[in-house]
């Protein structure tokens, strides 16, 4: 027993993600062993050195002894992590110039004699990602005898947004307190900072900004940089550029200044000081994040300036530096009658081509907030002149919280194969945002980060595949969900019981859609931490803010007619989309309600009418969740006893509140359709004044 | 390798807590393996249970192999593991009438032939505490060859208190959130739960206060009711009740009554059917805590009726259940000119003999608030009808938060050995605490706990050592703190380093009245987070908030008069001690300032002027930091390289704190003294102005 290890046999808790690295079966150890006997990395630079740790450590966990490190080449099984302008690998012809930056290529070859597996990028972050593609092939069992892969990343920008405040409270955060304890920072580096930045490596996140969207100025404060000096360091081996959040009044708060109009020229100087003055402290900064005259957030049209004169004016701060501007899209005033849903794009589309390059607008998925099911956002193809990058949410705000088994990964491939039609077929929404919109443009992709300080990262053992999914599309926007599913679940479940496993999560994200939002119906969660059903809510102060907005259900029927009939929000996407989504009889089901309003009566598909395919969707919502129980339970033995029973536990939650969402939700609309439930589909349990009477006034993540 | 256990060796990161179980040396191990051969536990009831996996699970560890279980004494090494009553024990009369209803023996015998070491108490929890027992021994290297140990508990009620809230903020919490998960239970009962019973049975422990003292009646609601249960269900093997904390006004809260009159029929009713509630869900819950009329929290006085009226009719409800209600005396009012250190005996001494047998009053360890050091509490010995327990505080809002370094078992000791001399000398505060009152009254002691979700538990490997030495003194009031603090040392930190960093430990308490408080100084904390120094402090609503209220330094000198001169607080305690903390030159110097107003000039103990000793405390303080900083570098490799680290890193915090408590105060207290700093001593880092500025707004702990 290793002195310095904890000694008794601690359970798994999910602490190790999906590098658990856990032994080899013999025969693939057997198959193994020849071709990796001995590591040789000529170089100790300290991404090399992270990537060389990471081997030792996977090799040492899964084969069981040391991986033997030489100064050169010394036999059969080399495993040569190193360089494109390494002299070992003169005269191979590799195909280095496909890589880029970050990209990497593992071959099998013979150097001087020794069969040899060359794992090397242009950049040593690339040899890092290798490295770690490595490893994924020796915990899925793949063949390692005969390699040719070459890949590169297709966004240049991949970054976890974390809502993290200050006083380490996460909004939206279902996995404990923000992992940043600022508190002991910068004396203090907690060695689970270095574990984040090797899962975030493993995935080729190249970057991570700190804080919430919902923006504290504090953090440009001198000693609060030095904290976040500290992070970088820890971060940097890896690959990973941390931004930080930009409260648009910080000259105000921090600079004392009487205003934070960007074409003053105080306010431009303050700013251009502060950024330099971040520069001085951390030389590669990767930049800043702004939330702008949305939801209370200060911004230029507090100054009645425009968001391109905002986010340039930061943009050019941060150009000498070569730092990026990322301005977010998600705007809905407050004194606006038009359907939010069309108010982003009436904003920023006339803005087009009116940002600097190293500016990225960064855009939700879909147009009104990160809901179960979303038709993509109307901006994607229709800003041809700006870069636009991604946003997605990992945690599930929208889904369930910790506890919901929901795989987001068949969200966001949906979503990143739509086609947009712009310019034309085959522009889907992938393809928008891996063009550079000109040489030297950025291109990206940002994630809600689902992490904070609860021992399994991301408060379940299944939200972790969200994370890990995350950093694949970000890597590969044209990637497929099922494969990502497989490769996770074989690392972090063992190849026994991945494909139970796959085949769960696979349905589980539209089991959420059915049982919460089915038939394209949204944003009918309770008020403040939407934790719950609330679909009768109508007394915010804000009309959009009411779900009630969005269902519109009457006696009439249900649904928002978004057609130009109604909001006419649709005429915001391409002809071709107008056109497929204008008519109940051609749009995809799973959108109806999103873009019409129908009678109860309406013949759907099933040949049902809306209101009983209503009924029905939620009640398969509810079995799919009773049908993943029994899956879950047939792996009892495949899997640890631990992390299997926090799962159990987890489905009997989610199975719980599937219902409650089903029965309150069916208690509402009932009381206006006003029509029997189907043959077959049981009445709710309570009357609709217990479900409007539930309160839970300290869930998790409200921000506060 | 063990399936379902973490494959790749975990770094030590404090989890484990002070039950490490260790490899034994080879030596050790030899000596023990033929006295520990078997166990045999007859019977498999919770506890006992809880009690046989503890040993398993220790002796795996510690000699790297199964435990053999067996049905009946097979040979020499058994271990029996039963209860007074077994079969086994009979004729061989053991001395269970010592033992009352917690207590253990162990002892070395010879049943039938076979050589056995027994394991028992009346109860299956004294057993279980009889198991942790000799664990320790195995632990610490202890013989075990001829044992012949009789231990029970001196107090009845050994509480933690939790000042978790239920959105899982920990009021003064320097270990991370609350960790109790209210929105995953009561379907979801996380393995840290037990993990947690185990640690406080193994210092017998046998309550815990789950929530906040600054109350929420929501805990009370039907649903939390069941989350509580859950929690109850985990700690029952463990020996552990749980408590709640009832806020005043729930009746009026929950109950929509228009009052919280406690004389009031529906007042008293309400509270009846609640208890009875909750006694339906938890038959052997332990009762409730109470904190009113004090910082705004509701209460008796709110109707003009007085603490033991509240606390009587609280205590009526749940007496029928075998219930306890504590009632804190913590109050002081803030419409009140008395010296804030009056008021609690003030308003409670007066009430003495007019509680309830159920009713235990809990009392700080001094008048004021749980400072580096306090005199002891006045009441202690002046309410000889009146069932007082003590309450500790363990986190450590007022000695640094979690990083720095301070052993609190001195402190403890400090007062628990104090003489009252009520009602003679030699009535300690131990001795007060631990006599009953009459026949069937409760004794007890409660400690804030500094427990939460960090990994390590209580914020930093050292501030374990306080929970453990809490549980060690509530055991025994009369136990030495070197004596704990080498068992916590011996087993969390192995033999090898016992001694240094028991030195560590007993010097730091004293370190840190030096560079914070020194001389009987108090309360000269930061405003609202008391996160550094603030002496300057004279800005806040109420008096006895301000800093300066409790040095009321000028020209003339330092110090708060006490005595009959000044606020007379000092009459509160019994002649002897007035006598001889009257005089300046009889008092202890460590209590000088805390009852007397000084002249700079005055001339102390060392031969220094007060002024000249003041700042040579102050450095004293520092330097002992830097003294363990040296220390702990020579350990580097004697422990753990990770949780080395921490410490490492934390002194390195506490050094700097230190440092800026010390030039602060200086800064400071030389504006008002206008005295040249004594030789050899540096003028502080930066100007007065400077430490006025600092601002840390989200420093940990600040209750929301």
């Amino acid at each position: 027993m290793c002195f310095g290890l904890a000694n008794q046999g601690h359970a798994e808790d999910g602490y190790d993600l999906w590098l658990r690295y856990q032994p080899l079966e013999s025969s693939a150890k057997a198959r193994y062993e020849p071709l990796v006997t001995h590591l040789v990395a000529p170089n100790a630079r300290p991404t090399i050195r992270a990537a060389t740790d990471e081997l030792q450590r996977g090799f040492k966990a899964m084969f069981g002894y040391d991986l033997v490190q030489r100064e050169t080449l010394m036999g059969n099984g080399a495993v040569l992590v190193t360089r494109a302008d390494s002299p070992n690998l003169k005269g191979l012809d590799l195909p280095f110039a496909k890589l880029g930056e970050e990209g990497y290529l593992i071959r099998t070859a013979v150097i001087a004699g020794n069969r040899t597996t060359i794992i090397a990028g242009n950049s040593d972050v690339g040899t890092l990602y290798g490295v770690f593609r490595f490893l994924k092939l020796l915990q899925t069992g793949q063949p390692i005898d005969n390699l040719d892969i070459v890949d590169a990343p297709k966004l240049k920008v991949r970054v976890l947004n974390h809502w993290d405040n200050l006083d380490r409270h996460v909004e939206r955060g279902y996995a404990g307190q923000s992992l940043w304890d600022w508190q002991k920072l910068p004396l203090h580096k907690d060695p689970r900072y270095t574990d984040y930045a090797r899962a975030n490596a493993s995935i080729g996140i190249n970057g991570t900004v700190l804080t919430n969207v919902n923006a504290n100025a504090d953090i440009l404060r001198p000693d609060y940089l030095q904290k976040v000096k500290a992070l970088a360091e820890v971060f940097r081996p890896y690959g990973i550029k941390v931004y930080l959040t930009a409260r648009f009044s910080a000259p105000i708060e921090l600079g004392k200044l009487k205003t934070a109009d960007p074409l003053d020229p105080q306010v431009q100087a303050w700013w251009k000081a502060k950024i330099d003055e971040i520069y001085s402290v951390i030389p590669d900064f990767g930049g800043l994040l702004v939330k702008a005259n949305s939801e209370g957030q200060p911004g230029p049209a507090d100054y009645k300036r425009t968001h391109a004169e905002g986010a340039n004016m930061l943009a050019d701060a941060l150009a000498p530096h070569h730092g990026i501007l990322m301005w977010r899209a998600f705007v809905y005033a407050a004194e606006n009658a038009e359907d939010r849903h069309k108010q982003a794009y009436t904003e920023f589309q006339p803005l087009d081509g009116k940002f600097r390059d190293n500016v990225l607008v960064q855009v939700k998925n879909g147009a009104i907030d990160f809901q179960p099911r979303e038709p993509f956002h109307p901006l994607f193809g229709a800003m041809p002149k700006t870069p636009l990058m991604m946003e997605f949410q990992i945690t599930k705000e929208y889904l369930g919280f910790a506890t919901h088994l929901a795989y987001l990964g068949t969200m966001w491939e949906e979503v990143l194969e739509a086609d947009t039609f712009r310019p034309k077929k085959g522009s889907t929404v992938a393809k928008v945002i891996e063009t550079p919109v000109d040489a030297g443009a950025a291109t990206g992709m940002a994630g809600v980060a689902n992490i904070g300080s609860d021992r399994n990262w991301s408060g379940s053992q299944f939200d972790q595949a969200n994370w890990y999914a995350f950093g694949r599309f970000a890597w590969d926007p044209d990637a497929k969900a099922e494969a990502i599913a497989r490769d996770w679940a074989a690392m972090t479940w063992g190849r026994e019981a991945a494909d139970p496993v796959v085949r769960m999560m696979m349905g589980s994200r539209e089991a959420v859609v059915d049982y919460m939002t089915p038939l394209g119906l949204a944003h009918l969660m309770a008020t403040g931490h939407h934790y719950g059903p609330g679909p009768w809510v109508s007394d915010l102060a804000r009309p959009e803010w009411n779900p009630v907005y969005y269902h519109k259900a009457d006696a009439a029927g249900i649904g928002f007619d978004r057609t130009a009939k109604g909001s006419d929000a649709l005429s915001q996407y391409a002809p071709e989309v107008v056109k497929a989504w204008g008519s109940p009889k051609t749009i995809p089901e799973n959108l109806l309600l999103w873009f019409h309003h129908l009678p109860w009566d309406y013949r759907t598909k099933s040949g049902r009418t809306l209101w009983d395919e209503l009924v029905t969707r939620y009640d398969a919502g509810v079995d799919v969740v009773g049908k993943m129980q029994a899956d879950w339970a047939a792996l009892r033995g495949k899997v640890d006893e631990t992390r299997w029973a926090e799962v159990r536990d987890f489905l009997a939650i989610q199975h719980a509140e599937a219902t409650w969402w089903r029965d309150a939700s069916i208690a509402y609309f009932q009381s206006i359709s006003k029509r029997p439930l189907p043959a077959g589909h049981k009445p709710p349990a309570h009357d609709l004044e217990y479900y409007k009477a539930i309160s839970n006034p300290y869930a998790p993540g409200q921000g506060k």
